[in-house]
């Protein structure tokens, strides 16, 4: 924890309002929960800036660098776990996405053996051999906005949106257990949705008191479903605002944007992940708006949106979204996203 | 088929170009396929302006009106088949919406006994007893460009944007299958995808001689997924610019906008609609660019969409999207799309 | 239906109780419903001699002669229809199997691309290529009881027992829908089903005036799962004995031994045709027994089997299975099945 | 580990062949994996005398005690762990079960809420009520070898046979992962698996150093499927016997009985669970026979059974078993079934 220092550019006796966190190799984990102790400290209402490493630990860094033998078996490093100083059971703990920024000019993706939506898995066993693995590497532009992709077989490239994300955030699962950081589930995890970038708020559980909060994954971008089962990976530079929303529970992890609420189901088959997203965000609507349940259901129907966040990991993700202004200008969990932007806009003048 | 004309505005030696077709009652089914005799016939090249019933076939018009009581048990009648001269099995067949308009200013909704899904189904057998039978009105305003939601149990209204589709356009199945109205699968059917609205391109297989499509279902709007099984449902007037592509066998529904190429993926579980909807767009992706598959693979996996059609019939819709200008120009159908773009400007002029 | 003759061996002025078909090749159907003519009529009451070509149409005979090859897209040939006379929609057909005997003394298996349980299909799109066709032939010992697996690509031989059964019985299905033979549904069809065997008697709903009842795809043997979606595939010569139970509805396919009631579920994914048999042998629990409903669940999850039937075809089939001694002596449908045994034997002294 | 005691009854100089564990509360855990200390060592080749709780930690005596009032959120409580001197990552580990035998003459089951196949639960999330929390209770007559079951709205009651098993045994899971008793996976859990009885040798992936091993979830008996979620729940006395296999790994759990192997698949959907369980399975028969993959996916097609353990758990159970005799005398895991055998028959004479 010595690498975490806090700065508070408001006030000398107020509590510092930035905790910046270099990253070093120990500051990176495989899992969710357990007995680690945490790297940092947090209070609610701080801003953290740290940094993450991509999924293949950095190690892959060309075309030749076959996952399979440059990573020694771990995959998907996470920096954490974070402490968010009183946070207890059964509160949420609201993680506001200021920035999140590349910090390298490349980012890789692969299709790694029996991992993918178009492959046989572990998961769904087959006897066909393992497509071949291999591995693409993206030119990342910050200042265009670009990614730009580039075929192993031919000479097609083109350009796509750069839209930074993390696909892993999570906190310390309930019931003790002790989750990968391959494995996405109520706890958040390796969701690997597009809607994590920055400008959002998370909502998640708070099982164990701190919550104890990891974050990883960046993507460059990654398509919705995250097909082949490997996205634009590359390190990120995060900036996030923390809250904790007392004596408040939150049952799944829920994204909020300035325009719109996102539940995420979390599981198997796809179609559980989506009733599981749908049933919480007829739910929240009920709560938001005071209508019936079965008029919540209706409005939802006809409002809705749902699409794949992965269909590749562990437990698949879908995500129920609908825009506020049908929710009639309601307030979730006490206006904390607006709170959280306004939390960060001050530290960002 | 006493009551299509045709009308050629340009000249009196070629074939019309517009198709008028009048429905009546006689003109629905409840079927795809089937020796059943076509309604009208349409050439390639040629516009057909017809009309739709909603799904409760015009029997709910107030929310007293129970579609278990008021609807004898048969739902989503279509208007047809319609012959498309000239086609043959193997060809493909290119439905181009030109326009698609709500016949009344009010649709209907419903909570319906074991379906949808967020219920026990037929599919999903439980204990639970049903939820209760439950009908929304709409008011619908097309001049606002609006859809007017009441809830049942309160005095919440919102409004909705107006965003007319078809839930139910196919051809006769292979294989010699003829398959209830309910159903939607390779041959099209009740896809629900909100997708299906004017402006977009439909292709399907042509299964038998003449290809025999119908059209219905008209959703005023609907939220993806349509999770509690029934949209805005409403009559429509349909204006659809018909072509066959000859020779070009098409594998599942597809949907081509001036922006996008859409893969419609039709099964359950629903990762199996999503890994037929992503499949089938990675191979269109290597066809239409040259791309080896693996390299099609990857480019999907970072540049598309995945977002869910249905989750309440008796197969499952999703749809895998991709932008064409990621494809850099390339031409689906050789062109279908714009072509028949431009058939149906010239009408409207 | 010139080939059906019947003989009464008890009174001239009675019906005759033996309905002899003989099968020839416009005898095949490759569909259930639809409006074919019936190849023979049959009454409550009467036993039906006939007989089923396999699933490859006999084209299949050396392990040289590939499916896609031999067989021009063509499978599973059923025998029928049969008309029930007097059976009407509402009631249930009652097929009791008196003997299924295979009619040649060989019968063929194989690998067949995109089918099986272990291999992407067409419903599960993957991007592998195909496993590699592969055909093995067994010997069929009737005498001793025996099939003689033979290894393809090494000399391992052994004998598995012989145990004959039908892959596909079905009427017309509800709803005037007309489904291919391969399909498995709640009107019976391709269930797969081990359990199908001589001494069972299957119960089917009656959708249209007749039944209109097919059957075939007879299979020496097959395992649980039907694991690479293709069983030991041979011609049977069949014996079975009719009834109607009018005024009785029946939803799903059940099938009632000596010893046991087995309600067959089908669907996707498979936890919903193990939902749908599960469920349907809890209520047929309830009605048999008069227990309330959550008793006969608690009685059914401590008694109870469940087994699969089929996991490679278009729909799952998995079947729950109770002894008829904890249900204390219940008798279903009034006693059909020993009644039809009792015919049977009435038949064969 | 004070309370394990050991005794060798053949000679003073070997290690104690017999170790004896008593029961006490501090034995009992919630988790497979975590830093938890090991209540007792055992040696490769030691039977081990212990005892189980059932699911509920004994809280439920009589159908009025509602699980979720009398047991404290907590549930599923196992013995353990064990560790298994010698036993090292890459091994497996083989439990034989000497003896099941119930520890009370009486034992509880239940619908609980959100658990169970045929209800909405927290993984197929709907909008229903749950059903009915309700609670059965069984006598045991070991003597007759009966479990009688008695209704609880009528005076229906029905003898079943006594089959006792555990629902619960597993090691340390891979990857540092701590998993709840509640969840079955590839390191073994909550199988819920009918097959786990006296009688039968369990093989387990080592994961970690002493394998790790706990045991509990006793079951009087249950159906397959485990339908309502909850079996004949009950205290066990249990005696098996250990061993390691050294360098040889195992993917899923497996289990070996006097006549048969199985292979036990774990996951969502049912059919993943299933093609785990066959894929486990038709490579097994290739590594003991020496059959070409093929023709052992062939021969477990045509000998193999599928049935459901639980479909109600986390991940959901099926196994894939096939008839020693079919593989013409190979013998598993170099005959360690059979060793456990002998000296489980050592002790007890």
């Amino acid at each position: 924890m010595t690498n975490a220092t806090s700065t508070n550019p408001s006030a000398a006796s107020d509590p510092p309002t930035v905790v910046e966190h270099v990253l070093s190799e120990p500051d990176l984990t495989y899992q969710f929960g357990g007995g680690r102790y945490p790297i940092a400290d947090v209070l609610p209402g701080q801003v953290l800036r740290t940094s993450t490493e991509d999924c293949f630990g950095g190690a892959v860094r060309t075309v030749d660098d076959l996952p399979s033998q440059v990573c020694q078996g771990r995959f998907n490093p996470v920096t954490g776990p974070f402490r968010v100083l009183g946070a207890e059971p059964g509160d949420t703990l609201a993680l506001h996405f200021v920035r999140i920024d590349p910090a390298r000019d490349w980012g890789m993706s692969a299709i790694f053996p029996h991992f993918g939506a178009l492959t046989r898995t572990h998961a769904t066993a087959m006897l066909h051999e393992p497509l071949p693995e291999t591995v693409w590497r993206y030119d990342i532009d910050p200042t265009a906005g670009l990614v730009r992709y580039r075929a192993r077989r031919s000479a097609y490239t083109v350009e796509l949106p750069l839209d930074p994300m993390l696909g892993t955030v999570g906190v310390a699962p309930a019931a003790d257990e002790v989750r990968s950081s391959i494995v996405p589930d109520v706890h958040g995890g390796n969701l690997d949705t597009p809607e994590l970038r920055a400008g959002t708020t998370l909502y998640l559980p708070v099982n164990v008191p701190g919550a104890m909060f990891s974050l990883g994954d960046g993507h460059a971008r990654q398509g919705q479903g995250e097909v082949c089962g490997v996205a634009v990976e590359t390190a990120m530079h995060v900036t996030v605002a923390v809250d904790v929303i007392k004596g408040v529970p939150t049952a799944l992890p829920r994204i909020e944007t300035d325009h719109q609420l996102i539940s995420i189901g979390v599981g198997r088959p796809l179609e559980d992940a989506f009733r599981g997203s749908q049933n919480d965000l007829v739910r929240w609507t009920t709560e938001l708006t005071g209508l019936d349940l079965y008029d919540a259901y209706q409005l939802v129907s006809q409002a809705g949106r749902a699409a794949a966040g992965n269909v590749c990991d562990p437990n698949y993700t879908m995500h129920a979204a609908i825009d506020t202004t049908i929710l009639r200008g309601a307030s979730a969990y006490d206006g904390a996203h607006r709170r959280l932007r306004e939390l960060a806009r001050s530290i960002r003048s």
